[in-house]
C-alpha cells in the first residue's frame, strides 16, 4: 500500500478501536469515543477496556485482541508505558493507522522517554503502521464525521477545503477553532505531534493530492529533514498554497520548542528563507494564518500585486491603504482612461483617485457598479479590496459588486462588520458565493495580499 | 459656560432637535430620529420638517423657530448649503452644540466648500456653539441612551469606560462595532470630521475628566495643530491611557488623507516619535487597537515589561513567546528559588520555564493555582499572560487562577477561544469581574503590551 492509500485508510476508516475507553467522562478515554459518537461517525466503534462491558452504549472488549474485526485506525489513550503492547495489538490487527495521544516520549528529552519513542517507531516501521505523534490531539476529518481526537469542539467544524496540519495539538485546536469562527470549512486536520513515523513532508504529499483541499495550511516548530520537507513543498505550491505559520521565531524561544514536541527550533531566518523560496507563504500571526487561507479558500490568486481599494467612506480606506503598504502591496495607479471615466461616472474628483472613496455616490448604485467594472478593466488592476461599515443599504451594494467581480477574472476580497453577528447569515451566503468577507479593512488586505503572494509563487517556482 | 460644561450638555442633552427630519426610512433625516428613538433617548425630541407634521408619531415642527423650547444639541441633517440657516437658528436657540452630518466643506478643497466652512464655523464662535463636523457620522452616550447618529447599530454598543474620538466617521463606526464584538463597553463616542470649532485636544481634554471614562481611543488622520494636542494628550495621558491609530501612514498617503477630512497628514514617523513622546500609545491596526483598549479598560499597568506566560498546551504558549518579542515585552527570567517552587509543585522540568507549560499539570488544580502563586511571588515578574484552548475543565481553572490573580497588584490578561460562542456567557462573567479574554494567544499579548507600554509612559512621562 503507498502512502497515499495508507492516509487515505487512516483519513477514512471503516472501524476504530480505542484502547483506553472509559466510562469516565473526566477521562480523555472517554472523551474519544464519545466524540467519535456525537459526530456521527458512520463506521465500526471498538471500545477497548479490560473491565468495562460497555461505553456509551457500545459494547467494549477486554483487549485489541478480543476484537473480531479489522482495525483501520487505533486511536491509543493510555499512558506512555502501556503504548507499546497497544501499538503491537494495533499492528497485529493490520492497522493503517494509530492516533497516540499520551506523552511522555522524545519530547521530555529523558532516556526512558527516547527508549519508548524508539521501540514504537520500530513496532509501527515493521508493521506498516503509522503514528499519528505520540504526543498529538488526534485528526478529524468532518466531510467524513470523524472526530478521532479528544477534543469535542472539533465537532463544531464545519466542512470545507482547507487542510490543517500541526506539530503542536494546542495550536491545532486553537487554528481549527479560529477556522470555526470565521467560517472556514476543513477538509481534513490533524496534530502530528512528535512525528515518529508519519511527518511534515508525507501529510504535505497527501493533502496535496487530496481532492477536498484546495488550501494547505501548517503549523511548524521544527524539522529533522527540512530538506525533503521542502521539495515536497515545492511539488505541492505549483497546484496548492500551503500557509505555514513558524513557531518559535525568536531565538530565545528554542528552549520551549526543545521541550514541546522533541525538535531543535532553527533560526527564524532560515526558516523563512528556506520556505519562501520553497514557495510556501509565511506568516507570522494567527489571525494572519486565518485571513490568508480563508481567501485563497475562495478565490483565486492575483496576477500582480497592483491593488484597487473601492471603500464606502474615505477613514476604512485609508486603513487598509495603510495595510496594504505593510504587506507590501502596491496601490495600483490607474490609467488617464480609466481616471477619466470615474470622474465622469463618479461626479467628484475623490472618486478618480486610488483609494476610491465612494462616499455619497454609494447611494447610487448604477454609479458605483459602473465605478468598479471601470477600475475592473483597467489592466493596471490585479485585484479589488472593497471596504465598508455597516449599513443597511451597503450589503445590497455588495452583492451587486459581486455580481459584477465574477465576469472579471481578478480577485476581490471585502471587508463589511457584523456587530453582534446581526448579519452574520448574509456573510455566510456571500462566502458561500465565493467571496471571502472580513470584520475589519487590515485583514481584508492581508486575505488580498495571500492572493497576491501565492500569484508570484505560481509565476516564480523554478 | 467653560468648554467641559459645554461638552457635558452636548453629551447629556436634555432637547434636541433634528434640522432635516424625514419620513423616509431610506433618508439619513429619518435615522437620525429613529435611532434617538429606539436608543431610549429619554429627553425632547424636536424633528424639523417644512412639509411634515409628524415623524414616527413625533409632532414635527416647520421651523427651528417654530420650536417653543431651549435646544441643547441640534443635529443638522441637510445638504451643506442649507447649513448655514441651520447653524444660525440653533445658535439663536442657544444650542450648546451642533452635529453637522453633511459633507461638501473643506474636505472638498473647492473655494464653495471652504468658504462655506470658514460662514459656519464664524457663526457658531460668535454664538458660542460647537459644531461636532462638518462631515460626520454623529456622537453616542450608550449610558444617556443617546445615539445622535445616522448608525443604527450604535444603538448595540454596550455601556462601558472606554471614550472614543474618530477624525472618520467610517472609521468611528469601523471601531466601535469591533468594541462591541470584541465586548468592549463605551462611555462616550463621536466622529470629530472636519472639526471646525471642535478639536482632538478639546475632546481629549473633555474625555480626561469624564468620570466614565477609563481609557482614550482615537483615530486621527492629521493634526493643524499638534503642538496644542500634544500638550493636551501629556497632561491627560498622566492619569488616563491614550491609544492612537494614526491613518495614512505612509507617506503616499497623502493624497487620500487630504481629501478626507480636509487636512494634511504629515509624515507618519514624526507623528509617531511625537505621539510616543506625549504619552500616547501609537497602534498600526484595528485590531490591535481593540486589544490594546480592551487590557486597558479592564486591567491595571505594568510596573515594568518582564513577563510569565502560562499556558495550557506547548504550542500557543510558544506562539505568545513569539508575540511578546515582536512587541518588545521580556520573558522573565524566574528566579532560581521561584525554579525550583516550580520544578517541586509542577513535578516537570517543563514546569520551570517561561513560557511555563503546564500540559498535564492543567488537571492538577492545587498544584496550578500553586504554580501561579509562585510566578506571581516572583519580583522579576511584571505581568502575566495565561493562555488555553478551549477544553471543559481549563475555564474552571481560570477561574481559579483569576481569584488568585485579584491577590496581587499585576496584571494578567488571558486567550481562551469560543468557537461558535459556545463559552461567550463564561467570558462574559469573567470579563465583568475585570479580566480581558482573547480569543488568540497573540492577541493576549497585545493587551499585556498595552499594559506593559502604559506602565512605562507613567514612570517616564516628563
Amino acid at each position: 500500500m503507498d502512502l497515499i492509500q495508507q492516509l487515505n485508510h487512516i483519513f477514512h476508516p471503516e472501524s476504530i478501536a480505542i484502547v483506553g475507553a472509559s466510562a469516565n467522562p473526566d477521562k480523555l478515554g472517554y472523551m474519544c469515543v464519545s466524540n467519535l459518537v456525537k459526530a456521527g461517525f458512520g463506521g465500526r466503534i471498538y471500545p477497548i477496556n479490560p473491565t468495562l462491558s460497555e461505553v456509551l452504549g457500545l459494547r467494549t472488549y477486554r483487549s485489541l485482541e478480543a476484537v473480531p474485526d479489522q482495525i483501520d485506525l487505533a486511536i491509543i489513550v493510555v499512558p506512555a508505558h502501556q503504548t507499546v503492547s497497544a501499538v503491537e495489538g494495533s499492528v497485529a490487527h493490520n492497522a493503517k493507522g494509530a492516533v497516540l495521544i499520551a506523552g511522555g516520549f522524545k519530547e521530555t528529552g529523558t532516556e526512558i522517554g527516547l527508549d519508548l519513542e524508539a521501540r514504537l517507531t520500530d513496532i509501527a516501521n515493521r508493521g506498516g503502521m503509522k503514528i499519528i505523534g505520540p504526543n498529538t490531539i488526534g485528526l478529524l476529518n468532518p466531510k467524513f464525521k470523524l472526530n478521532a481526537s479528544f477534543q469535542q469542539s472539533f465537532n463544531l467544524c464545519k466542512v470545507g477545503n482547507v487542510a490543517l496540519a500541526s506539530q503542536s495539538g494546542g495550536t491545532c485546536a486553537f487554528i481549527t477553532h479560529a477556522f470555526t469562527s470565521n467560517n472556514i470549512g476543513i477538509s481534513k486536520a490533524t496534530g502530528l505531534g512528535n512525528r515518529c513515523n508519519l511527518d511534515f513532508d508525507e501529510i504535505v504529499t497527501y493533502f496535496g493530492q487530496d481532492e477536498q483541499t484546495k488550501v494547505i495550511s501548517i503549523y511548524v516548530e521544527g524539522l529533522e529533514q527540512p530538506q525533503r520537507f521542502l521539495n515536497t513543498a515545492k511539488q505541492v505550491a505549483r497546484h496548492k498554497p500551503i500557509v505555514a505559520y513558524k513557531g518559535g521565531r525568536s531565538e530565545g524561544m528554542s528552549r520551549a520548542t526543545v521541550s514541546h514536541t522533541g525538535t531543535l527550533a532553527g533560526k527564524y531566518d532560515f526558516y523563512k528563507a528556506a520556505f519562501t523560496q520553497a514557495g510556501i507563504i509565511i506568516v507570522t500571526s494567527i489571525t494572519e494564518l486565518v485571513d490568508t487561507t480563508k481567501a485563497l479558500a475562495l478565490q483565486t490568486p492575483a496576477n500582480n500585486n497592483r491593488i484597487a481599494i473601492i471603500s464606502f467612506q474615505a477613514g476604512p480606506g485609508i486603513i487598509t491603504a495603510d495595510k496594504c503598504r505593510d504587506l507590501g502591496l502596491r496601490l495600483a495607479d490607474f490609467s488617464p482612461a480609466t481616471e477619466k471615466r470615474l470622474r465622469q461616472i463618479g461626479y467628484s474628483s475623490n472618486a478618480a483617485n486610488n483609494p476610491v472613496d465612494l462616499a455619497y455616490i454609494s447611494w447610487d448604485f448604477n454609479a458605483s457598479q459602473e465605478m468598479l467594472k471601470a477600475i475592473l478593466e483597467d489592466n493596471g488592476v490585479d485585484g479589488v479590496i472593497i471596504v465598508s461599515v455597516l449599513f443597511h443599504k451597503n450589503i445590497k451594494l455588495i452583492g451587486a459588486f459581486i455580481n459584477i467581480s465574477k465576469q472579471y477574472n481578478k480577485p476581490m476580497t471585502i471587508s463589511i462588520d457584523s456587530p453582534g453577528n446581526i448579519i452574520s447569515d448574509q456573510i455566510d451566503a456571500i462566502e458561500e458565493s465565493g467571496f471571502p468577507i472580513y470584520p475589519l479593512p487590515e485583514r481584508a488586505a492581508t486575505g488580498m495580499s495571500g492572493l497576491a503572494r501565492y500569484g508570484e509563487i505560481l509565476r516564480t517556482i523554478g
